[in-house]
Order: C-alpha cells, then sequence, then structure tokens
C-alpha cells in the first residue's frame, strides 16, 4: 500500500493529506454529514470515489447548488424505481434535477392519477428507508445496450451518446462525452441489486442521505422535448436538506399559487385570455384597464418630465426592414410567419421596435443640437413562442413594450446612462418596488461586433453607472448579447421572488446597419451611440409583477376602484351617493353599493374585490356630516368629517402610498 | 308629316306641345344655351335626339350632374382626337368622366411628359375652335369591329358587350348592353369625319359647346384596372360650364395641394410611411406624435367622464374568432393573409375591434344592472387596401380606432343612441369642425338580418334621434349594412369639402353569432342590443383631415409647439428661457430659439413651423418684467405682463381656441 497524496481544500483553505491508498472522499470527509459528494479537477464525484495521488478533493455541500442537485438527482432515481415497482410495465425517459426538485419522464399506458402520485409517494418513503446504497459502474456501449434491452428510450440515448445537445434538454444527465456509466441501487443490507439507470452520475452514497421530499404533480411531456414524438407522463418532485427548507418550501408555493396572475385575474375581473384569440394573446377587462392605463399614465407623464418624445409606429413591415436591421437572420425563430401582400412582397408583425424607430430619426437630418434624442413608445410587439412556454401575461405572443431608444454622442453616453439608471430604479420604486440588484453583462468574446476598445469604454462606462446606484452588482461575464454590454435590473416582490425588469442595453450594431448619423458641431457626419431601454420591460409582463407582488391588493393609486361605499341601512344610500359624487369631481374611483345585499355581505365583496377604502354611514355619521372608513386588513376609522375622508384618500393616492 | 305630341318636363313644371316629325330635343330647347342634352323617360339623349309621340323631354343643364358629366365626356373625346392627331400611334383605351373632370387611357410606347400635355392641350383649343359636331351612329358588332380594326382595346370591349362590370370601372361610357353606337367628330363646316369613337354617348351638340377645361396630369393605369394587364398613360384633365368655375376649381386644387396632409406631415416633421415599412403604414415622428397624444387624451377624458370603460384587446387572433363573427365569410377580402402557427392554427389581424370586446361582455355573466355597458378602446386595425387606392392617412393598411361599442336592453336604445349622437357631435365640435350633416342609412330589403319589425323600430329610433339634433338629414334608403341602420355624420373642412367622420351603427347580427345575453331583473336571460360608434372613424385619418382643415396651424391646444420664444438680441435669451420655464410648469409646450440665427430668421422658422404663440423679448420688455406676442397673421401685442402672457397662452389653450 504506497502513500497517495491530495490536498483538502475548503474555500480559500487549503490541507495537504497523505492517505493509503484505496481512501475515499467518504473517508476525507468522514463524520460530516452534510457533504454528499466531492468536487475533483472541476469535476463532481461519487464520496465512493478513491482519490489518486495529486487530487484536490473538495467538499460538496449538501446546501449548494451542486449539492441540491445530486440530491435532487437521487431523489429522482428513488421516484424511477418506486414506479417501476408499482407499474412494471412503465418505461424510462429522463429524470434531471430541476430548480427546487426534479421530474422523471415514463412512458405508461394511461396518466398517472393523484393517488398514483401518493402510492409512488409511500413507495419512495420505503425505499429511502432501506438505505438502498447508489453504487456507479462504468459499462461498455454494448454492455449497456444488453443491460437496458427493455428500456427503448435509453438505448435511444446511448446512441445519441457524445451528442447531449440533440437529445434535448435534461438528457446530458444520462450520457456525456465520455464513458457510459449505469448506476445500480443495491440493498443497504444485502448488497442485492434493487433497480438501475444509465446515468453519469454523481449521486448521494444511500438513499438513506435524503432528508425530505414531495412529489408535485404530473404532466404531460413529449420526449426529447419535440412535438413529434411520442407523449410521455413526467412526474414532478421537489426534495430538500431538511424537512423545514421543505416545509418553507410548500408553503412559498402555496403563497405563490394564492397570487397567481392569472387566478387573480380572473377572480378580480382584470383580464382574460380568450381561447378563440389564443394562447399568449391577452385581452383586458375595464377593471384590468383602469390599473394599466393608470400605470401607462403615470409612467408616460415622468418620461414626459424626462425629455423623452413620443413616437407611434405599425405593428407589420415589410421584411425588409428586419433585413435591414439583421432581425431576419437572427431572429426569425422568435418572429410569427410573413404574410404575403401585393403579390410576392413578405409583411411581417413587428418583433422589436426598434427598427422603427431608426426610420424616424433617420426621417431626416439631425445635428447634434438635438441629441440626446429620446425616442419613446408603448409599442405592441408579437413573438413567436412555443404553445408549452406561454405563461399567462409574464410569458406572452403579443405585448406592449414602454420602449424607448436613445441616440446620444460618445461624449454624453456616460451622463446618460447614469440619468437613465436613476430615472428607471426611481419609477420602478414608485410602483412599490424597493428590493433590486443590477447585472452587468460583458462581451462574449465568441460573438460580438464593433472593436474592443469601444467594448471596453462602455462597459467600464456601465459598470460606474451602476456602481455609483449603491445596489449589489452581479457580473454576467459573456452574457452580452453580441451588439453591446448591459445593465439589467433585478427585483424582488413581497415573496422574495426575483424578476427580471428593466434593461440599458448599449447598441453598437443597428447605428450601423442604418447608416445613423447626425451633423457634428464641427460639421462632420458622426455614428450616434444607441440606447435600448425598457423599463417595465412589458406593461403586460409588469403588470402580472405587480398584481402578484401586491397579491391583487393594489395600494389605491392604482387599484380599479378605490372606495366603496357602504350603507349600513338603505336610508344611508343617498348620503353616500353625495359622498362619492364629491369624492368623483375630485378625481377619484368611488362606487355606492346600492345593491339588496346585508351590510355584512358587501363588506366581504369588498375585501374580495380588494378595494383599499370601504366607507361606511350610518344615522351617526349622517347626523356629524361624517363617514367610517374600513380598511383591508379590518382595521376601522370612525367620525371622519367628510372633507378630511376624501382629503385622506387623495393624500394616499397621491403619495402612491400602501394602506 | 304628321304631329308628335310631347311632353316638356321642367322641375315641377309640365308643358305640353305638339311639334312636327323630325322636332329634336335642340329644337325644343332652341336658345337656352345651358341646356346641353335631354332626359328622356330617364335615358339621357343627344339634343339632336328626334322626339316621338308621346316622350315626356327634360332638358338636362351643363350645371347639372349629369350635364357636368356630359360635357365632361365630350372634352374626354376632344382630348383623345387631339392625342391621335399629335400622336398617330397612340391606341384608345377608355375615356370616362370623373369628379370634377375626366380622363383617357392611351396605349403609347413613352409615357407622356408635361410638354406633351401642353401641346395635347392646344391641339383641344383648336379642335374645340372647329366647333366639330358630335354625331350618333348605331352599328352593328361587326361593323364596328371592322371599322376599329386598329383599335385593339375597342375590340376588346365589342367583346365584353353587355358585361360592364366585367370590362371594368369607366368601360361602361363605351358598351352597354343595348345597340353598340359610334360618335363621329365631324367638321362643323364641311361635315367631313375628323375622328370617331366607341361610345355609348350622350356628347354636347358641337365642340363649341365647350366652355372651359384644362389638363391636369398623366399617370399609369392598368388597362381595366388590373395589374395583369398592359400598363397604358392615362391623361386626366377638368372642364367646367364657365372659365369662373375653371378657375375657382383650380385654385380650390391649388389649396387643397397646400393642406395636402401628406405634403404638411413632412414639413411640419409629423409623420412618414417610410419605404421600409410599406404603403399605407405610418409612422408619427415626436410632434405628430404630440398632437396625436392630445387628440386621444382629450377624447379619452370626455370618454371616461361619459361613462365608457375601457379595454385593450391584441392585433392578432386567430381564425376562429372571425369564424363566429363572420368577418371570414363576407369581409375577408379586406383582411391580411392569415399566418399559420402552432402547425396548422391560422392567425390573423384584426381587421375590427367588435368581435374581441364581445369576449370581453361574455367573458362573465351580465345583470341588467351592468348596462349600458359602453367598452371603448383605441384598437389598431389592418385592412387589405389595394396599394393604388392607399392615400396618406386617410386611406391606410393601418390605423387606430376610437372604437366603441355599447351594449344596452332595447328599453335604453332611444336614450342611448340620442345621448351618443350628442357626445359625438360635441367632441367633434370640440376638435374644430363645427359644419354637419347626417345621413341616415336604412334597409336593403335584399340584404338584411333580423325582423322587420326591430330594424323599423331601430331607424324610427334614429330618425328621430336624428332629427332631435336640428341639423340637414339625408336619407340613404338601401345603404344600410346587412346587419342593421346606422347614423354617419359628414362634416364639411374649412375649404368645404365633405369628410364622412363618426358612425352610430345599429348591429343585430353579432348578439346573435355570439349568443350574447343578460340577466334581465326578473331572471330572464335577454339579448343585448349592440351600438358599434367610432367618433374619429381612424385617429390617423381625422389627423388628416384636422391637418388639412387647419392647413397645419393648429389650435395652440393642439399644436405639438405652443409659443417660441425669440430674443432680440441674445442678452434676452437668459430672460425668455426663464419665462419659458415658468410657462413649462403650468403645462404649457414652449421652446426658445437660441440658435444664432437673426430675429428675422427666427421669426420665419417660427412661421413656418405655424407656432401660435410667437413670444418676443427686448430690453424694454426685460426692462418691464414683460413680452411681446406675434401671431401667425403676423400682427402684434406689447408689453404684456409675463404673469398675463402665461395666462392669455393657458385661457387659449383651456378654451381649444383658435389665435
Amino acid at each position: 500500500m504506497s502513500d497517495v497524496r491530495v490536498t483538502v481544500q475548503r474555500d480559500s483553505e487549503r490541507e495537504e493529506r497523505v492517505v493509503t491508498t484505496g481512501t475515499t472522499a467518504a473517508d476525507l470527509f468522514q463524520g460530516e454529514r452534510s457533504v454528499v459528494a466531492a468536487r475533483v479537477a472541476g469535476e463532481l464525484k461519487d464520496l465512493a470515489y478513491e482519490v489518486a495521488d495529486g487530487d484536490a478533493v473538495e467538499p460538496v455541500e449538501i446546501t449548494s447548488q451542486d449539492g441540491l442537485d445530486i440530491l435532487r438527482h437521487s431523489t429522482a432515481h428513488v421516484m424511477a424505481q418506486a414506479v417501476q415497482e408499482l407499474f412494471p410495465e412503465a418505461k424510462l425517459g429522463i429524470g434531471p434535477p430541476i430548480k427546487d426538485g426534479f421530474y422523471y419522464d415514463f412512458d405508461v399506458e394511461t396518466p398517472f392519477h393523484p393517488e398514483d402520485l401518493k402510492r409512488i409517494e409511500k413507495k419512495m418513503q420505503e425505499i429511502q428507508k432501506r438505505g438502498q446504497k447508489f453504487a456507479r459502474r462504468a459499462v461498455s456501449d454494448d454492455a449497456a445496450r444488453e443491460e437496458l434491452a427493455e428500456e427503448p428510450y435509453k438505448l435511444e440515448l446511448i446512441g445519441l451518446k457524445g451528442s447531449a445537445a440533440e437529445a434535448g434538454e435534461g438528457a446530458s444527465a444520462e450520457v456525456g462525452a465520455g464513458e457510459l456509466t449505469i448506476y445500480d441501487n443495491l440493498d443497504g443490507k444485502t448488497g442485492e441489486l434493487c433497480w438501475k439507470d444509465l446515468c453519469r452520475g454523481p449521486h448521494l452514497p444511500s438513499t438513506r442521505a435524503i432528508p425530505a421530499f414531495k412529489l408535485m404533480r404530473s404532466a404531460a411531456a413529449y420526449w426529447r422535448g419535440s412535438e413529434k414524438n411520442k407523449q410521455l407522463q413526467r412526474i414532478y418532485g421537489t426534495a430538500w436538506p431538511t424537512k423545514d427548507e421543505l416545509k418553507a418550501h410548500l408553503e412559498f408555493l402555496a403563497e405563490a399559487e394564492k397570487r397567481d396572475h392569472r387566478k387573480l385575474g380572473a377572480e378580480l375581473d382584470l383580464f382574460s385570455v380568450p381561447e378563440d384569440i389564443g394562447s399568449g394573446l391577452a385581452v383586458f377587462h375595464p377593471k384590468g384597464g383602469i390599473i394599466r392605463r393608470v400605470m401607462e399614465d403615470y409612467s408616460r407623464r415622468r418620461h414626459e418630465e424626462s425629455g423623452y418624445e413620443f413616437v407611434y409606429t405599425p405593428h407589420a413591415t415589410k421584411g425588409k426592414l428586419f433585413e435591414k436591421s439583421g432581425h431576419l437572420d437572427w431572429y426569425a425563430d422568435g418572429m410569427y410567419p410573413p404574410m404575403q401582400l401585393d403579390e410576392g412582397v413578405d409583411y411581417y408583425l413587428k418583433p422589436m421596435n426598434c427598427p422603427m424607430h431608426n426610420l424616424i430619426f433617420d426621417a431626416r437630418g439631425r445635428s447634434y443640437r438635438e441629441l440626446p434624442l429620446r425616442l419613446f413608445e408603448f409599442g405592441t410587439v408579437y413573438r413567436y413562442e412555443k404553445s408549452g412556454v406561454v405563461h399567462g401575461l409574464t410569458r406572452a405572443r403579443g405585448f406592449t413594450q414602454d420602449d424607448a431608444h436613445i441616440y446620444c454622442t460618445k461624449e454624453q453616453m456616460a451622463d446618460e446612462l447614469d440619468a437613465t439608471l436613476t430615472f428607471v430604479l426611481d419609477l420602478l420604486r414608485d410602483y412599490g418596488l424597493t428590493d433590486f440588484y443590477l447585472e452587468l453583462s460583458t462581451k462574449d468574446p465568441e460573438k460580438f461586433v464593433g472593436s474592443d476598445d469601444v467594448w471596453e469604454e462602455a462597459t467600464e462606462t456601465l459598470r460606474k453607472v451602476a456602481e455609483k446606484q449603491g445596489l449589489p452588482l452581479v457580473p454576467d461575464p459573456g452574457g452580452a448579447a453580441f451588439y453591446g454590454p448591459k445593465i439589467s435590473v433585478q427585483t424582488k416582490d413581497a415573496i422574495g421572488r426575483t424578476w427580471q425588469m428593466s434593461t440599458v442595453q448599449l447598441d453598437f450594431n443597428l447605428p450601423e446597419r442604418f447608416d445613423l448619423e447626425y451633423t457634428a458641431a464641427d460639421g462632420s457626419k458622426q455614428r450616434p451611440v444607441m440606447i435600448h431601454r425598457a423599463l417595465f420591460g412589458s406593461i403586460e409582463r409588469f403588470f402580472a409583477v405587480l398584481l402578484e407582488h401586491y397579491a391583487g391588493a393594489f395600494p389605491a393609486w392604482l387599484a380599479p376602484v378605490q372606495a366603496t361605499g357602504i350603507p349600513i341601512g338603505d336610508a344611508h344610500v343617498p348620503y353616500l351617493q353625495d359622498f362619492a359624487a364629491q369624492a368623483k369631481a375630485k378625481g377619484l374611483r368611488i362606487e355606492v353599493d346600492a345593491s339588496s345585499d346585508r351590510m355584512q355581505k358587501k363588506i366581504r365583496n369588498a375585501q374580495k374585490a380588494k378595494v383599499p377604502f370601504m366607507i361606511i354611514a350610518g344615522d351617526e355619521d349622517v347626523a356629524n356630516g361624517a363617514v367610517s372608513f374600513r380598511y383591508r386588513d379590518g382595521s376601522q376609522k370612525n367620525g371622519i368629517p367628510r372633507d378630511a375622508a376624501i382629503a385622506e384618500i387623495l393624500d394616499v393616492v397621491e403619495r402612491r402610498a400602501q394602506v
């Protein structure tokens, strides 16, 4: 037994150790229950990996992203074993870890029922308790084919070995470029083979190392993601390092479901996506229309005050424009198919507004005196999304961008970017979002237009501008589009979810393609700097984010109905109607519930509609020329003189405050 | 010679006359130089027509529409003769009268030049002076073919005899259903044949009876209006009963040309129709964007105050929706071609918003308490127009309707129509249009849905509502669409042209097709009445109408720049900038011309930009804390204290007054 020298690496700490041949990663990290795998020379390994001379070995904690992926992937194996124990005819698809959990696809005769999921979950608990070992075993392609002869999908993956991209999303968990491996699930006591799967690993050492999991739901999914292939049944599950984390996750999901904008959109009668129009194409009902209008009007006012100029452009155009901009080269998949007019001319719905704004810039000669020129539009764009990924208003096929393009000189660039980012954050705060971080996407060295110098100067400018905000700045190296670096504003909502909101994007491509120029002070022709800037991104999506953020309880300035008058008895109806008329004259959106419902029912209805102010009036109020407020949280404030009541609501509206 | 009894009919006056055989219409109206033809039993005849026993003969005055058509048609013949005298190889197409004039198409090797038109005009004057007679002659088809062997287009028309519709617009002047006729142009003295044309007539007795004409321009035109046929060269001309009328018409044209919204749109930098986007699809530049926004904002505010609710709907939809609405059956030609998504589903750009509003009505159960429900949208629609008929913003391929659909009970219909029409006229007046008449389009007995009773009641209601306005009411019998009667508002602009503006249209079809219903007070399900109502019709078109109406000199509330500060010297710039800041804070759109131009140039520039208020300041103004106004007409008002100056502009804006 010769000695083996290894380095154990933890964060910045390095420990040189000499161990005997046959020592495993598990031996190195013995007693550290939170370590679930090891990273050796950048590669993830099972704890059963025998360390070799010269290895630098790093522990992988279950709480790290890699650790969570391994936990979830192992849980997926347990689920697949449970499914095949209960449904022996089920054939295996793929089963990768995903955000917060995992899935596995099965070819089964009939879709799974919720009761099936319960049974599978129970069986998984059994397997978890059995303490099965996950054992890695390298196999030749031929041996793998023989062993998995009953698993047609696995055979197909073996055939695709080395072309994981072709095999489809998630399949890289099964086959990579290197040797094939099979993971055996071995009985913890007898060592007997319980189940096996083609898999690259790594895995937890044992099923007993799975602390907490739950199956969520099942859904149909095409084999390898293509509608041309067979439909399989996918079961989704989640797994966590502790039972508390699982509980917190499930509570988060329940809260998110309550806030689901599609659900609230229907409950509050804000919008719908009619089947006759098509998925991803929403109609806004009157109440949703009010919220959207207020959102737009406020944005428009602020843009106007900040020197933006408003333009209008059509939704359809000759393909020629997108040839000029290059979109037909690199964005055609995201576009609707063409419509042929006038015998042979292709027209397209626009997926972006920028080329049209460039035509406006270019409609006449421009002088440096006109710069920065900030063209703004609420421009509705249409993008083709596969029907499977369309999701309510957050991923739609048609949406309206609050889209601006700024044309400025190189000298103006820094100030303009600074002012733009400040403006953007300021405006987002006005809508009630306050928790931000910034992301700086920089050059992909493989794919960019323009000179290195220009990129470097622009990126540095963006970085300075971003740092000046005093917000966390996350680098996204190589994440920039080929035409320029960008800052994106990420925001957390009321339940901690991150949404990408605004982007401030430099563009070194379009000014060239459109040959944009202005006359400088010295009479020379110069190319302007172009900045794309969307604040909401998509009004529909921002609407959905705010709807979920506020769980439908919009602050009064955005609420479709700001106040509902609720008479204690019929006698108080005229008094409230008079009050409402007075409030309306001040521009408030107020209704009086004069229906035959009882008062308690009226309060419940207003509460369900999430109206910020309930204005209650009875004999005493009428006698005193006063009203009572009831807030959404059930608290109440009595005897407010009428004028003071209206002033209070107006104040809350003007301050854009939440009540 | 036996006696012939005829009745001469003038307006309500009838005169019985007994004349000898061989008497012509010319004899009957001898000495009446303004009579150019006769109408006998509804048919137009040459004055050379020999009256027959029992004829009721009516004089056709040159000033009547029929008289003008005859004058212009005869002038077209003169032009064709002149062309063939000058260009013997030219082949004849067709040459009908049109509004205000005539045209004739020719197959020639090279397009006509302006100098050609001058030569042709001169030749026409010669022919006019020659006093050639127009002589009618019936011919058999075969004889006509032989006589016109050299005129291939005429031969084609002979072949199409009886199917004028197929022959194309304008061809009915050549061939009808009856016998073929040829008109010979005979020398006034010698009777010699100078020229001839296949023609139904009638014509003036002589070329000398053409009082005043002018050739306008030439343009390419496809034979029989089809792009598949050969391109001919069309010459347009105009002809009038007096030289004064010709002069007035030419002046009107010059004035209309000055006001042409396409010309003004470019001059004032309001909008353009970029070649890369396509004909009929305009982009609004910042200054046009301001006018459009103010137009929209004001309309929106008034609609809001009048109980309209705002919705938003997408521009594209599955074809299914237009199958349901029936548009794909009867409106497909006006629609853009489909785009196929998701393997086999046809999506269309919407040509109308109504079906989508119906889906919003139908998104949940409706109670009678919610009616009238007035759904409003600035909805951009796309309609396929042939490229030849597209015209600037007035006939476009994409435009935004200020579109509302009102759903009400039958009992509410009369009040609702009344309120709607009053609202519409009131709002149009606010935009500065004041000269209206109404048109009532009633049932086409051949083509309608719904019961006679319903039509009758609705039509009577519309009539009463229209009469109540005290405006001229013009009947348009049979002019209604198949789905319901309508009132349309016609308005005259500053130079007397009539534009169809708003329509208030009842619809008995869509509520059935969408099975729309509401729950009545008694709990029963009822069908609502549906009213389509567009006020501007199309914002783009209304924008163009106002632009032409005001010749670009918009009243201050609509003007993109309401005031321009013009310093007498550089020293006065800061003073004006301070004034401008004060005015801006009050919401005014004001600029200061701080350029290096001289003051007179600045005034000229502001005048060219049609800015309502020029604010001039010099030493005296600065000393007195005052400014001077200069108006667009050149008049001036001096020494106005700053606050009073701002107050005056604000007052003009608020009153929506013209200065």
